[in-house]
Parts: structure tokens; C-alpha cells; sequence
């Protein structure tokens, strides 16, 4: 299967857009007109560069306004379109797409656009061109694949085919259904586009916000499933028109498009289920089934461990082992593990000495270790080895898109267990009382706004996660986009922050911290009351909740006064959802003025974050950094 | 007339808020309801910061979906609203915003909206606040003012009131004319903002997409004009939602909100007529009917000077003139005057060491310098005096958005020119011969994205300015908006530009010469062909065009075979308007990797500025940052 993509979905001139693709991994490219146009050179020019990094033009791309017009326009569209195939035959490609009319003098009449359309195929097919017939979603008369198929078929032409393009039928709630009776011969090329769902008008929202697949709302496997199903073997081609990308660096782009055709391939197998049509899709190993944290890693210098330690032991984790070779320490609460490198030399080093005080590395418990690891790298992403002290564990890595690294961490029943073989453990009958925390409920990642859209493909492709809608939250200071991340069991949970604009607490961070990445860590409990207590007794510094929120919280969800009384005591957030599930949670203050951490308890199945009491969080932040607390004269809620 | 602002048009805590919204002059403010809820401290802390800063809390919002419900129901919404009360005795404030219902399950029935909002207006009545019911425009029922005014009229209640948004009523493309027929004591409050045209939903529009009055394009002086005419005299109130304004600092919003509103009543006093009913309406000096260019001033040190008069001279500008008691240079060519300026410890030292070689000041010919300067600082823009020695002209100066200067110039009849007051003059007989570069066109600024709209306010409130509507320019690294400001006569026109995303070549301008401002010069001549013959003859380097431009530029223009390719052997630019005016121009290469000039002939009273070309000229140039000239190994059209 050939997987291509449209120049006008990456940035930079079009050498550098060739280079990138052919760099990602495509063997195929859609030259879209402007891109010639801004050229300084002839088209065989363009052959010869594409042909030099192993890529086919597999399509010239658009023509406009060809059909449902006067004799005399005709003449002029039929001249017009020659000289496009010169063109093609100097750019050595054979396919040329033709866009719906979108013109508003267009006549509405089926009966001429037959005709005309016929014209059309003759004039290719003495040109020894195949064009390709797109109902764009706002055409003037021809909006779905199927009226454009109507048309296709009654022309009956070899040189006149279908092209389909997923934004065009998607965008319209349009049903793909039709896609798979339709020959697959007879379909010329199938472009490929995601989008977030927008109540906007239908060109601007395909202009300026498609993305690739997986990082928007649309069901494109089921999409695919029909392409595949009508017997169609033509190339697989994404045309991307998006803001960001223009902005963006075209390898990584480009790379992260490679991925997302992989990866709506191994989605569009699963809907087909049937091996046989699915055959030329991609087919990775199956993402872990069941996967969850076995520890955080922090990349510290000795302060920053002391700082981080003093923490951790207010929030009663104990010091539970030193690694057998390096400056690495081991501390646990309930599930919840984390690790503070120092060694010096090292990754994490590195990542200090760029990051400060940062997430240099996670490690997931998953199914098969090897199996996760041989995934990730089959999606293009780099595995990662360091060094291994003698009967240390080789624990398999792969760099996430901030260059932090995600370890998968298997343990063999009868074998010794990951920190058995790596450290020499204390405390190793763990405390005599249970502390409150249970374990890891979610990781909050602040990000550079260009690799949001990157880590949701990363998380989706490796882990096999789901995506919530994202949303907007507001900081006093600009908005902030927010999508949680999700596998199916629960096991793990992301939260990607990035924000819109440049002033907010998220993006003050991610600057002065060199573009990651940890915004906090939610430690889950069952009693966070008897956690809030504890914790404030051990001189935790929670974040204060104004009051106002809680004389709304009660208009908007009219509490018992004693439970109300309760959360505003212990500066509580509460959330509940239609099904009546509740989320309690509180927030320490920030250390470092950059990361903090969150206790959350879920009730009665509540699968949210919050999000409504997000603002009520970064304002008390943004106080926070304004001001050192008690400076405002105004007393606490207690 | 009271002026107002509500809390959510400006970033920041509630604090910095009112601060900065107190020290842009407003006199009012309406509390937006989360701010309150953020907010550390009780309602009358906030009545308390807000008297201290001299501003009247003149509403508190929003109060959402009451009417149209059922018996329960309304028993509940009128307790909600109990408390708000309650919170608005403590802010110390009469009037609340009550929205059209917008929930799915409001009873589309307008008796029973009577009905309870006459209930909704007793309890209004027993708490002393007066209520004002506002028509959303995404309402479930109401969403036209006309509908709104036939509840509350229906009503009869001094506590139940009209509330009016320009945006509610301009966003449905329904007329104003209306609002003057209604009592002005029935209407309660009156909110004010603009926003650009958008084709996409009118909430998301409105939550994300509004700016202040005279940076969009609602006709808001009609509205205003058809508010005074009712004989209203409460408050003018911005309620802007931007996602701009939530990321930049409050008080260049606030003051940019409080200019916006004068702007808008001298337009409404211009579209009312009479002065009876204008009275209370902000009344400055007429803008500067004509207004052109009488010099651009450059900041240069010795080795700048030295580049940019070599360039100039190759362009055949002269050295006309040398100040009497600066270091500061003139050079003319036809009217157009450059100005040279590198006097130590200067206003331009200062500039040239923050921004390098830059355009410092503009001198504008105006009719009164000192009406226009007074009208300025009217308006905020802060006045600037330089030394003057003696016998040289004082020129009335107010400083631009970025810190450049807008020099004000009268010549009166009779008296020496400012040139000759201030210059000892070479060459004062002229050239014998005639250049061809007849004066300038228009002036183009990069701008940092956040700056922008605060230039557009600031060029139509200094100089009287229309806009165009903005457009977006594809560079090759990403998006660039552009919008072209231009005086009745065209005696003025300006272009500003300001990236999208971080990679464009104006994004990078910006960047590295600290956020100002000069992009480029077009200079105007009769005869374009002339002019590039002689500049090319002279040395100066013309940004090449690709051959695949005039390929295209066939298709689309079909022009004449010879005239096409007189186009192509001088790297000419192109466009034509549907009434066939012509615009012919031509690009030189970059100076300093930062500013160009371009040479412009419009023909047949073309009015724009070759758009559809920009994208040619922007790729051009990022091959030329990209890669010395001639290292592509394609040749040149010639």
C-alpha cells in the first residue's frame, strides 16, 4: 500500500518538504499546485527531486470549476486543463484531481455535468491521464461521494474515476457506508484527513484545523474499512490543512504523519476483521492490554533531591532503596513509587543539566516488555539503552516526543522483581500502617503548544490510549488546551496541558524549563480527608481555595452543609457528573515554582479530571506567584 | 457619559483588573462572575478595591436561564437568584444581567416568560436591584432584542429592565434602527463590542472572537447613534471575550478599551448629526482630512548609514540636505524624502541600540500639527518632544504602539519649509533629470502579533484611518495576517503584518530586532518598466520570481503574449481588480536580512495591494534567507 501525503500539508519550501517526506517514510506525494507555482524551477525539476528521494507523484492536485458550465466556458476549461496535463507529463504523474464546482454561476444539472464531464475524461484520455472527481463537502450542486459517483458512473469513462476524501464526507456527518459497493477500480485516489469536531463553517474548518488521523474526532477506521472493502489498492494520502503545521518544523511533521497512517491502518484491520482484504495494512503487535505506572523518575541534583525527598516524606512515602550501581533513590507510598536520579554522567543527568528538576522518565508495567518496546520502534520511535550495572535488569526505552524516556517493565513470576534486581532494598516489609495514598491516578504534562497534537499520537500509537475531547481552560493570564489520555482498563491516565497563550502558569514553565514537561502528579486515595488531615499535619502546604467558590459550589450543586463545611475546611475541589459519580481533590503549593501535586478520590465511577475547578486552581496559582501567601490580607477560610 | 468595562475583558487576578482598568480612565466596571468566584476575599473586599480606585461597580453578571420553566423550577431559580442578590448588596452594586434562557428544556411560551419575569422583577423590587434582561443570540427562544423589549415592555416593572449587546444584535445581521423607537429609561444597560466578520457559530464566535469597538467590522457607531437616540444616558460598557486580550497585559488592554470607546462616540456623534442629543459624547478635533508622507526617519549608526545611502543612491535618491545641528541626513527622490539619523544620545541612538537599523519616526504632512497632536493625546498616545536647536521648527510628535514617533508637519505659505528651517540644503535646485519613483505608496510593519490591533485603533484614532478586512498571507514557514489601513483621499496607506506562527519571515523580524516595526517601503512611479530598467542598471538587486508564477499568471489573466513576457524578464508582480485597474510591482532583495523596498505602479485606480502575490514574494524570500542567491543551480528567468 503506498502511503503519501500532500505537499500543502507540511512547511518550508519544497525541497525541504520532499526531503521530509521522503525522510518520515512515504514512498508517495501529492504535488498541490502553489507549491509548484512558488518554485523556482521547471516541473521536471520536481521529478527528478522527488525521483532522487524515492517518491512517486501520485497526484497533481486541484482543478477547479470544471463542470455545469456555458459551451464557450467549456472551450476555455478544456484549454485551461491542458495545459495542466503538460504539466503532469513534465512532473511524470498520471493523476490529476478535479474539485467539485464550486463556482456560483454553476448550473445545476446532472444531465450536463455528464456531459461535460465526458468531454473531460476524452481530453485526459488522449492526454494518457486519469483525473479523479472530489465532491468537496461545500461544492455548489455536488456535495457527497455519492452524487459524485452518480456522475462518475454515468460517464462510464476509464480516464474519469472517483477520489474520495474522509474530511469531505466526515465533516458533513455523512455515512461512509456507501464507499465499499462502489468498484474499487473505479475509485482514482482516496485522501485522508482528521478534525476536530467545530460547529463552523465547513471551509474554514477544513482550511485551517484538519489534522492527522487520530489527533481529531473522526471515525476514520470505519472510513478506511469501506476504501478497503471496495477492493480500491491506490495510495493512501493525507492532505492536511493546518495552521499549525504551516508553522511547524516539516520532519517532525511529516514523521508524525508517517505514524498516523500506520497507526489508522492497524485500526482499519481491527474494523475489517477479515485477514484477507486487511492484508497490505499495517500489523504491529497489539498495544499492552493492561498497563499502569511501576514508578516515576525524577532527574535531580543532591538540593533538588533534598527538596524532593522533604516532600515525599511529609507526604509519608518512605525511603525504600539505593540502586545497586548508581546515585539513584527509590521512594514508596502505597502502589505509587518514585525514583530521584542524581548519578552523575547520565541520562538523567543530561536531562537535569538542561531540564532542571524534571520528569526524565516513566516506567509502565505492561503485558510483554519486549513486545511494547518492538511497537513503539515499529512507529518510528527511538528505543533508548544506558548503561546496565552486572545482574541490573536491561529494562527496554523508548524516547517520548520531549526525549524523556518511557520504560516497559515486565515482571516474571518466580523472578526477582525490577527494584529487587536494580536496588538494595530497605524497609523492605514496608511500614507497619498504611499511609492514605494508594497509588498513581493520573500524570499532568505541561507542553510547548507545537508537540501537543505529537505526544496525543504517541500515547495513542504506543500505548493503544484514548483521547477525551480537549478543552479550554482558563488562566487569569490566557487559555489553556487540556485533553486527557486514557487506557481502556484505567490503568493510565494523562493529562497534556499546553497553553494558547503566552503568559499563563503552563506556559511560563514550559519556557523556563525548556519545553517539559511534568505539570503534576494526582496521587490517588480512598479517604482524602483522613489524606488532607494527615498531610497538613506533616506541613504540606495546600493550595488555598478562595471561598467564593464554595457559596457556588453549594448554589450550583446545593450540598449538605456539613459535607460543604468539610471541603472548605480542608480547601477541597469537588466535581460531580450526571451519573452522580463525585471527585474530591486538593492541590499542594508548588515546588520550585513548578510542579505539584494532587490527591484526587473517585467516587461512584467519576472518569473526569475536574475540569470545572481547573480555573479555580490556576487562579489561587497565579496568586500564589505573585504574591508570597499571607501577603494579601486576607485571611485563609479556616 | 460613564464608561465601562467588564472584568472578563482584561487578564489578570481581580486585583490587577480593576487596577489597570481604573488607570485606563474607565469610571465603571461590571464584576463577571468567576472573577468573583477566583477571587480571595468576600464581595465588599471587592467594593472596598474598587471605591478606592474610583471606579462604580455598574453591573454584576451573568445570571442565566430563569424564565420559561416549570413551577419547581422557578421556585429554585428565584432562591438562586436570592443569594445573588445578597452577593450584590455586598458589592454594592444595583443592576444584574439576566440572559435569555439558552437550556434545551425552556418552555417556548412567551405568556409564562411574562409571567415569571414579572415574578423575577417583585423579588428584584423587595432586594432594591434593578434587573436587566438581555436577548442571547444563541437563545433557546429569545434571541432578538425586539423579542426581549416585548417581554420586558409586557412586564411593566421598574425593576425589570432592557439590557443591549451590539454583539447579540449585529452578530444575527439584525438592524439597530429599532433600539431608538424604545423608551431610554426601560433600557438598563448597554454593552458595546465588535468583532470581525467570521462564518462559524455565533456562541463560539462570541466567546473567542469579539475585540474592541473599531478593531472589527459591526457598524457600532449606527448602534450607539440608535442607543443615544432612545434617549439612554446609563453606561457604555466594553464586554469583550478575546482569547488575545486573556494572554496580553491588562493595562495596554484597558487603555486600548478606553480609547476604543471614545473612538466610538465621536463616530456615533458623526452618525447622530445633531449636537442636542450628541452632547455627552466624546468630541475631539477632527482627524487630519488630508495626510501624507512627508519623511521617513531611519535609526542608523555610521556602518547602517553607509548601507542604506548606497542603496538609496543606486535607487537614484539624492543627498538633499544635512542638519543644522544633528548628525541626521537627508536624501529625496521625487517626494518621497528618507531621513537618516544618527545622532548620539538621541531618541534614535536609543531606538538603533534597542532595534538596530529601524524606521524610528514618520513624519506626516497633515492640515494643523497642532490640532492633530492635541486630537492624539486625547485619545492617550503620549506626546514626545526632542532637543530643538535654534531656529529649528518644534514638531509636535506622539509616540506609535511600539515607541516610534508620528512627527506632525504644517508648512505654512510664506514661511520657510520644515526642510529648510531645519537643513542646510545641497542640491536645492533638484536634478536636472527627472527619476522615476514618484513619492511613497504605502508603508508595510511587522508587527508582533499582540500589537496589532492596538495599531489599528491607533492609526484610525490618530489619523482618522479606514480599514480593509484582514487577510491571511501564506509564508512557507506559516501564516501571516495582513490588513491595509488607508485615509479617504489615499493620501496614507499602510500595510500592517504580523505572523501566526513563529517561523515566517515577519515572525522572525520581529524577534530579532525586539519587536519593531518597518517590513517595507513601496515606492510609487508612472512607469514601472523604466523604473526597474534603471534600478537594475544601477546595481540594486530584484527579488526573482519563478517562471511557474507567469505560467500561471497566463492561465488565470490570459494577457498578452509580449506584455507577459515583459512581466517576466523584469521579475514583475501582477494583479488586476474586476473593474481591470492594474497593479504592477516589483520587489527588491532584502537589506540587513530585514527590510526591502518595492516599486509600485497601479493603473486604472487599482485600490489594493497585490495579495494574491504575496505568497510568490514570501517564498522568494525564504529561498533567499535559506540560501545565498545562485547557489540552486537554476537559472534565472532571464
Amino acid at each position: 500500500m503506498c502511503r503519501s501525503i500532500a505537499t500543502v500539508s507540511v512547511s518550508g519550501t519544497l525541497a525541504e518538504k520532499l526531503a521530509a517526506i521522503s525522510d518520515a517514510g512515504f514512498t508517495g506525494v501529492e504535488i498541490f499546485e502553489n507549491d509548484l507555482l512558488y518554485f523556482e524551477g521547471s516541473p521536471s525539476d520536481v521529478r527528478r527531486m522527488a525521483a532522487d528521494l524515492g517518491l512517486a507523484i501520485v497526484l497533481y492536485q486541484p482543478f477547479r470549476d470544471f463542470e455545469g458550465v456555458s459551451p464557450e466556458r467549456l472551450a476555455r476549461n478544456l484549454e485551461r486543463v491542458k495545459r495542466k496535463f503538460d504539466v503532469m507529463h513534465e512532473l511524470g504523474t498520471e493523476r490529476l484531481l478535479v474539485c467539485s464546482s464550486v463556482s456560483p454561476d454553476t448550473i445545476d444539472d446532472d444531465a450536463l455535468a455528464i456531459e461535460q464531464l465526458g468531454q473531460f475524461a476524452q481530453a485526459a484520455a488522449q492526454a494518457g491521464v486519469v483525473t479523479c472527481y472530489e465532491a468537496l463537502a461545500w461544492g455548489r450542486h455536488v456535495r457527497t461521494y455519492r452524487h459524485a459517483w452518480q456522475l462518475v458512473n454515468a460517464v462510464n469513462h476509464p480516464n474519469l474515476t472517483l477520489a474520495l476524501d474522509s474530511f469531505h464526507t466526515l465533516s458533513l456527518d455523512d455515512t461512509p457506508d456507501a464507499i465499499a459497493t462502489i468498484p474499487g477500480e473505479r475509485i482514482g485516489f482516496v485522501q485522508i484527513a482528521d478534525a476536530p469536531k467545530m460547529n463552523m463553517d465547513v471551509l474554514e474548518w477544513s482550511r485551517h484545523y484538519r489534522c492527522f488521523p487520530g489527533q481529531g474526532d473522526f471515525a476514520l477506521a470505519n472510513f478506511t474499512a469501506q476504501v478497503v472493502k471496495s477492493g480500491y489498492t491506490g495510495p493512501l494520502s493525507l492532505e492536511i490543512f493546518n495552521d499549525g503545521f504551516r508553522g511547524a518544523p516539516p520532519a517532525a511533521t511529516a514523521a508524525d504523519g508517517h505514524r498516523s497512517l500506520l497507526l489508522l491502518e492497524e485500526l482499519t484491520r481491527e474494523a475489517l476483521g477479515s485477514a484477507d482484504q486487511a492484508a497490505p495494512l499495517y500489523h504491529p503487535s497489539a498495544p499492552p492490554a493492561h498497563a499502569g505506572w511501576q514508578f516515576l523518575e525524577f532527574a535531580v541534583d543532591d538540593a533538588a533531591r533534598q527538596r524532593v525527598a522533604d516532600w515525599l516524606e511529609k507526604l509519608h512515602f518512605r525511603r525504600a532503596g539505593q540502586h545497586r550501581s548508581k546515585d539513584v533513590t527509590l521512594y514508596r507510598h502505597g502502589s505509587a513509587a518514585i525514583v530521584l536520579n542524581a548519578e552523575p554522567d547520565s541520562f538523567a543527568d543530561a536531562f537535569f543539566q538542561r531540564h532542571g528538576l524534571s520528569l526524565c522518565a516513566s516506567a509502565l508495567r505492561v503485558d510483554d516488555a519486549r513486545l511494547a518496546l518492538e511497537r513503539a520502534a515499529g512507529f518510528g520511535y527511538q528505543p533508548f539503552s544506558g548503561r546496565v550495572g552486572p545482574n541490573e535488569r536491561v529494562v527496554p526505552a523508548v524516547q517520548a516526543p520531549d526525549g524523556s524516556l518511557n520504560y516497559f517493565v515486565n515482571e516474571q513470576p518466580g523472578q526477582p522483581t525490577l527494584f529487587e534486581a536494580d536496588f538494595v532494598l530497605t524497609d523492605v516489609d514496608g511500614p507497619t500502617e498504611v499511609g492514605p495514598i494508594i497509588g498513581i491516578d493520573h500524570v499532568s504534562l505541561s507542553l510547548p503548544a507545537g508537540s501537543f497534537d505529537a505526544w496525543v499520537l504517541f500515547l495513542k500509537a504506543v500505548f493503544g490510549l484514548q483521547a477525551s475531547a480537549a478543552v479550554l481552560l482558563p488562566d487569569p493570564y490566557g487559555l489553556v488546551r487540556s485533553r486527557a489520555l486514557f487506557s481502556a482498563d484505567r490503568g493510565l491516565r494523562m493529562v497534556l496541558n499546553a497553553s494558547v497563550d503566552p503568559h499563563t502558569a503552563t506556559a511560563e514553565t514550559v519556557r523556563a524549563y525548556h519545553g517539559t514537561g511534568l505539570n503534576h502528579v494526582a496521587f490517588s486515595t480512598a479517604d482524602i480527608f483522613r489524606a488532607v488531615t494527615e498531610f497538613e499535619a506533616a506541613g504540606v502546604p495546600l493550595l488555598r481555595v478562595p471561598a467564593n467558590y464554595y457559596d457556588d459550589l453549594d448554589a450550583r450543586h446545593a450540598l449538605p452543609a456539613e459535607f460543604l463545611d468539610a471541603l472548605r475546611q480542608h480547601n477541597l475541589l469537588y466535581d460531580r457528573d450526571e451519573q452522580g459519580g463525585e471527585f474530591l481533590h486538593a492541590y499542594t503549593e508548588t515546588l520550585d515554582q513548578r510542579f505539584f501535586l494532587e490527591l484526587v478520590e473517585r467516587r461512584g465511577g467519576y472518569d473526569g479530571y475536574g475540569a470545572p475547578n481547573a480555573a479555580v486552581r490556576l487562579a489561587a496559582q497565579a496568586r500564589q506567584r505573585s504574591r508570597p501567601a499571607g501577603q494579601d490580607g486576607i485571611a485563609n477560610n479556616k
